[in-house]
């Protein structure tokens, strides 16, 4: 089958270079070559970049070392005998060059110094504002995604025993996706018991599962190349009434923060609303991230819901909703959801319970 | 204890700046900034940068979310409300500047709008050319590395037993190197049995091993932030007398190329040496990539040994020696050492034994 380009996603992307009075842009980054192209290559230290003209009409450059599916799109070929650079150049017209965020100084040096009639700029938000905002295809995708991740939580759930390691249970919700299809998680399982939930970020380790503790699970998957992310906090064979307040603490801000969420709400507002439940009950300090991040091709992808995003959130946006209370020496609890916003508020893409609940000892 | 800048390793870096008639010079890659100040950060997407002028004076840019040790450093913090680009811009004196070869767009660009009065060129070299002449602290830990690469590759031949998985020794070879107190491989190991042999990146999957099975292990550890990489074949229960003309025909090409290693020899003229020992034997086109790849902190870094290098040996050069043989659908052949240049020749820093060996059933 022959590949050809998302002719609605290249739309989308003229549209934003024509704001940015862009002639042309280099796109650099692979996934939003993928997003236009449906080509992956993986290029290591070689060149590959789609060329777009505000026109309309794309070029992409290859590595003749690379593989790509037979498509129909106009292709510059080099080797690594080639000027590769030299080979964008000739295609460059006098004006305004957008560039990719990441593209590195090896390739966009050389380029300048070839292109004195053009000005570079920085120019992939044009691509990761489209991206920012999910098609049809995409949400399909990362509901699908999303789905699976509630079973496997499910299933991480059931699963764990008292004296089972971290570490252990980490490898056995990476091996769950697999049954499902998925192509991998779509970042390492946190899995933290009692004291080690109070770090956000902790790495599953050789701690084993006593009776008391919370169980942190932040997990996701990648399936048909786009993300899933959801965090829940059990409690092991019972729960203390701290535990229990933290944790009712969190899903109330959890539950606020998505009841806000429609077209026109700033991103900023959100995080507000969230952080304002825990402030109010006097644990402000202990959430110390921002509210959450969009999510797709990638489990991070440029934007956040943070208090310095003053950005407006608009349909189709898919982001996380995840405040957190991180007690140090105590416990840990984060509640995480995505949120897909539809015309008139948000649906919510996570179905696991978010009530306390206490895992039994069997 | 404190962190000091590496005096020695700075001059040098001061020198190559001053051959390129650069004045200052920013420095990016994480590993080039712990080469000179023994200060490692993983940056993700924040700025990192050791700025160097020529006369001798370093300064850092570094965001307070990192934790850096005690330095005597001049350090420039930012957070994430800061402009970092701005903070660098106010230390770059007219003149030319120097850019690492991994700087991004999205710093470089911004950099380049704010000093009309500079001229941006590509400067990572200066580092490079550097990095590439291993200093005596770096051939010890160099040589501990493939010290301890030839004790788990002997270990490794002793472990394969009939039915055994690529997976399972690949796994096991990973699991070795832990003992002998490295952070971990250096890359993934490649263990490659019979007729997947034949592609020189073969990942280890779930074939398993048979008598007459060619046995490739391709493999290394990161012992002290240093790097080996060696390559053995060997032959499982019995060996063909093809398999044995392949093997001494790609040992003699191995021998041969590192027998006329010594200061002043081109990097070309080493590949061409070995190239023409399998060429001349009919098997030239079976060799299909270059001799070999400089190795340091990382396992490939900058300079390779191939037909187009045609820069001199220089005492204190590492690099590998790996020719290889592969037969589609029959078996691949390939003995890896890693060198290092002497005064007057080079020193292998692997011992394991290169002649045709069978491994037994047991």
């Amino acid at each position: 089958m022959t590949v050809v380009i998302n002719a609605n996603r290249l739309q989308r992307v003229i549209g934003e270079m024509k704001k940015r009075k862009l002639d042309q842009l280099i796109i650099s980054d692979p996934l939003s070559i993928r997003y236009l192209t449906q080509i992956y290559v993986e290029p290591f230290e070689r060149l590959w970049a789609l060329l777009l003209s505000a026109d309309g009409t794309a070029c992409l450059f290859a590595n003749t070392l690379f593989v790509l599916p037979e498509n129909d799109l106009d292709t510059v070929w080099y080797s690594d005998s080639d000027d590769a650079v030299g080979k964008i150049a000739e295609r460059i017209i006098p004006g305004r060059l957008g560039i990719d965020k990441l593209w590195p100084a090896r390739f966009l040096l050389p380029l300048q110094e070839r292109l004195k009639d053009t000005v570079t700029v920085l120019g992939s938000d044009c691509v990761d504002d489209c991206r920012a905002i999910k098609d049809q295809d995409e949400i399909i995708r990362m509901k699908e995604a999303s789905r699976i991740n509630d079973i496997v939580m499910e299933t991480a759930r059931n699963h764990v025993r008292e004296g089972m390691s971290e570490r252990e249970v980490a490898r056995f919700i990476s091996s769950e996706y697999l049954k499902y299809g998925c192509q991998g998680v779509s970042f390492a399982p946190i899995v933290s018991f009692g004291a080690n939930g109070a770090d956000p970020h902790h790495e599953p380790d050789d701690t084993r599962l006593q009776k008391g503790d919370a169980v942190l699970f932040d997990i996701g998957c990648l399936k048909d190349d786009y993300c899933s992310d959801m965090t829940r906090t059990y409690f092991f064979g019972r729960v203390t009434e701290k535990q229990q307040m933290i944790h009712d603490l969190v899903r109330k801000a959890n539950e606020t923060a998505e009841g806000i969420i429609k077209p026109g709400v700033r991103l900023c507002d959100i995080d507000t609303a969230a952080r304002n439940v825990i402030s109010e009950a006097g644990y402000g300090k202990y959430f110390t991230h921002r509210l959450g991040h969009f999510i797709g091709q990638k489990e991070h992808e440029q934007g956040d819901v943070s208090s310095t995003n003053t950005a407006e959130v608009k349909p189709g946006m898919i982001f996380s909703i995840e405040p957190g209370i991180y007690l140090p020496g105590e416990f840990g609890v984060r509640i995480e959801d995505l949120v897909l916003v539809t015309e008139d508020g948000c649906e919510v893409l996570n179905q696991v319970d978010k009530h306390c609940r206490v895992i039994e000892i069997v």
